[in-house]
């Protein structure tokens, strides 16, 4: 398939607060998720290298330590196996992200 | 670098009304195209995967032949090899890609 209505794909539920809609390809895997304000993604690594923008409202990163407010229309990397958690801020908001190679546990997850 | 203020990058020159901003990973490179209204990618195609979504505005995509308009929040999947085209319809358009391998011609472009 090569287009996505983004509203209409099912979404997936990572954690508590914390939604996904997931595209998948052979190199990577996007996916757009969906964060309710005070979601957390607790600290974490991961070989596959990554990459994000926030689509709306804000979130707050730590990324190898280094502690950021990223806002709408702003990016952040993180590169193979560094260590990374990050909170939902006031309001709730939208962020896609980009893994390569491919999440297979995203793309499996019910 | 972890954190991107995308605004303050320095954009590049893709093509006629075509800008970007790139951030280069080791496995993929993610592209902030700003489109004026009615530029135009040619069809071409290459071997790196691409993976994109609207961010303002709208575009029409030809995607191995199939014609369609993506208006903002939407995505689309160019999977390697496959031929694509785009333009940019009435108004500015923002538009994020991304890429895997990286595109070593996106960095080097002046």
């Amino acid at each position: 398939m090569s287009y996505y209505v983004v509203k209409e794909m099912p979404p997936k539920i990572l954690a508590k607060g914390v939604e996904m809609r997931v595209i998948s390809g052979d190199k990577m895997t996007m996916v757009f998720f969906r964060l309710e304000p005070g979601a957390q993604i607790p600290e974490h690594s991961h070989p596959h290298e990554q990459m994000g923008t926030v689509l709306k409202g804000s979130i707050e990163l730590i990324i190898d330590k280094d502690k950021r407010v990223v806002n709408e229309g702003n990016a952040y990397h993180v590169r193979s196996n560094v260590i990374h958690s990050g909170t939902c801020l006031g309001s709730i908001s939208e962020v896609l992200e980009v893994f390569s190679p491919p999440r297979e546990d995203y793309i499996q997850k019910a």
